[in-house]
């Protein structure tokens, strides 16, 4: 019903009275959000959002997926970053990450327009085949690189299929509400249309129509999903020394000013894996600025205690862990007895999956902190809709104060345009002429 | 038909004396691979594995993808860490990321046994519903935790729907050639078996059976994959200035004795996803002990580019990038003109998507150089079979180099045990009941 946050595995890291000292600060950072008076304060759309979103559009997405559910094998959603993450996050988290292979009554879901790989979209076209094809493009602007170039494509392939009248019908666009190249296309050819709002950046999207529609056409609901983020909006903005969101922001923050460089974000469910991804970018585009920032990392254990198991026990000392500990699976799994035993696993007979699952996280944590790497737990129920949509708005809120409490703006990323500029220079762009010859010069 | 190892872009980072100055340890770390005088030296099987494989279980790895080809629609393939990360891998980089969701004339191959996650396992009892399966299990012992509770699932699956009979030929093991409970076991039911030689570890044993059963499977071409890995083996072995093996290895502990703390793999190709997976074990748990090594990270461009980017470009300085240059898609796709340009993109009309997606990479080179970030490119052909075993025994090399000129055991990997001590005290294992009280007073 809500994420506690569990800081005892902090002993022997963090003293309770660092909170202390670090609390007028978070004070502070929770004015500044607010009051709307730190900087970014334009982007702050999100913080209220999951009380006073638009009914009626809401009321649109869910028809829309009806839509599409009913007419539609294979959905492709174009999208990068922000347009892109959550919704395929949610999608497995709540669903599974083996989604368009267990998916009956709903169509599968594949996402493009995240890369400019000529392989990635030569496959999608082999998946169409033969398929009923839908397609949601997400862009505020219509002119970002990879997602236009994707839409080029599917318009284009939608267009031959089903002839350029029953296409308008299968293009759904999510973009701005009044201006932009998308905009304009989706108003002249008739698209239906759903709105990025102004006030909300990309990596705080997922609960606007950039989530919302995908995750619906996906079978999910997102009634519930809104509900949990309410609660936890009307839960987390209360500025008080019990808000578990705040205490988490507190102690990864405490943990970077002590030296730590890396925050290592943990699940022992693959279902998550894509929510770390999405951890990942809204934290390393918010805090990442100004020569400053933790640098987000995920793994997936125990999978990963297989992999980056070794260098977390017993290499550099460089991370501390975030452990997100999901009491409930979707459904157990039983381990029975066998007769003849040969595996040895007989003591574990009669127990649940989730249980064995459960006692190799809490040894793990055990054992880390052994290894000296400090461990924040993050308790939640389930990875249902409605404590999922807790859980990002949990992420969200300790991701602005974070961003205050380390001095930057959490909601901006200026450094995601220099490659764009020298890519455009190299690919010669109109209007990039002047820095194709001086990056030339250094490619030598 | 090589890899090449291009430090242009350590300029203003690295000095080319510091290669000079090193040198003598990378000579010394040759002779102690070469010597076999090095620690870990019981485990330096892959040396010249891909030279002196054993003929006879190749020809019968042939032969039983044959088969399984032929009899069956999904392949479950039980292993974890080094007895799984390996074969994804390849499978995806050769073939694709979405390699189920295209495979034709080659069955589904799914991996289980990598995670104790309850909801994994019943999704992929729901996509064996109706197909016909078989299973590769791997499993040097047949006792580690994770794989032996998969396959104690799947065995019985397996003799429930096929008869004893029947299932014993849609079993496969890939274990130890003469002792352990799977050992046992496969010799008892009769299951056609595969080694895990002594003398490899997990993480080097891709081009083992280990990893060779499931790649051959999936309609790859395991001949060319080892003669890529055997040139490799050829030209990689002689310690001259120009092996670029060498100066990867040299490069990369320069910038660790520098002070960065973090090596991010980067690829701008979505199938090499896994293939970052394998090298983080590979490299994370060859280097991270004894409180040392770089922290192995990953990311794939241009898709994270909108997550990571902004941190990559601004953030804190802490990380160096390798940068795998890929030349040649499996098939490039054409931007076409548009008659009406609304995105603006007709400049780039004509161009094939790889060559886009080339100048997006070495734009984002020079933008992270200006932002304070070294990158070493390693440039290879293709993710073919031939280039990609090439890179893999490249990787293999550099690794082991790498340990030696870090002053560690690459071999060893005693961190990986320590939760699994915890695991078993939890779980009330059978001669971990001394621990039990003790963890549990720890966990209140």
């Amino acid at each position: 019903m809500s994420v506690r946050f569990n800081g005892k595995y902090l002993n022997g890291f963090v003293r309770e009275d660092e909170f202390s000292h670090i609390w007028p600060q978070v004070e502070l950072a929770h004015k500044q959000l607010e009051d709307r008076s730190g900087p970014g304060s334009d982007f702050l759309g999100w913080v209220n959002l999951p009380r006073d979103y638009d009914r009626e559009e809401f009321a649109r997405i869910k028809a829309a997926a009806q839509k599409i559910i009913s007419d539609t094998d294979v959905l492709i959603v174009i999208g990068i970053g922000g347009s892109y993450l959550g919704a395929r996050a949610v999608i497995e988290a709540v669903g599974s990450i083996q989604y368009n292979s267990v998916c009956k009554a709903t169509p599968q879901i594949f996402f493009a327009g995240n890369t400019i790989s000529p392989n990635a979209l030569n496959d999608l076209m082999v998946i169409c085949e033969g398929k009923r094809v839908s397609v949601n493009v997400i862009s505020k602007s219509g002119t970002t690189t990879e997602p236009a170039i994707a839409f080029r494509v599917f318009k284009k392939y939608l267009e031959e299929r089903y002839g350029v009248e029953e296409a308008r019908k299968r293009i759904y666009a999510t973009t701005d509400a009044r201006k932009g190249t998308l905009k304009e296309l989706a108003d002249a050819e008739g698209y239906e249309s759903f709105v990025v709002p102004d006030d909300v950046g990309g990596r705080f999207s997922v609960l606007t129509a950039v989530g919302l529609l995908p995750i619906a056409c996906a079978g999910i609901d997102i009634d519930a999903l809104m509900a949990g983020a309410a609660a936890a909006a009307d839960k987390l903005s209360v500025c008080d020394p019990t808000n578990d969101c705040y205490r988490y922001a507190a102690a990864r923050n405490i943990l970077y000013r002590r030296g730590y460089c890396v925050e290592t974000l943990v699940s022992y469910e693959p279902n998550f894996t894509m929510m770390n991804e999405w951890f990942k970018q809204l934290y390393g585009e918010s805090e990442g600025k100004d020569g400053k920032g933790l640098m987000p990392t995920s793994v997936i254990n125990s999978t990963d205690l297989h992999s980056m198991g070794q260098f977390v026990q017993d290499g550099a000392r460089i991370m501390f862990e975030t452990v997100v500990d999901i009491k409930k699976p979707v459904r157990d799994f039983l381990v029975e007895a066998d007769a003849e035993n040969r595996d040895g696993l007989n003591f574990l007979a009669g127990m649940g999956l989730a249980e064995v699952n459960r006692k190799a996280m809490l040894g793990t944590i055990l054992a880390h902190n052994d290894g000296g790497v400090p461990n924040i737990v993050l308790e939640t129920e389930s990875l249902g809709e409605y404590d999922l949509g807790y859980l990002i708005y949990f992420f969200e809120r300790a991701c602005a104060i974070s961003g205050y409490l380390l001095g930057v703006n959490p909601f901006d990323q200026p450094g995601v345009e220099s490659y764009k500029k020298n890519m455009f220079a190299l690919l010669g762009k109109p209007g990039y002429e002047a820095q194709k010859a001086e990056l030339e010069a250094k490619l030598g």
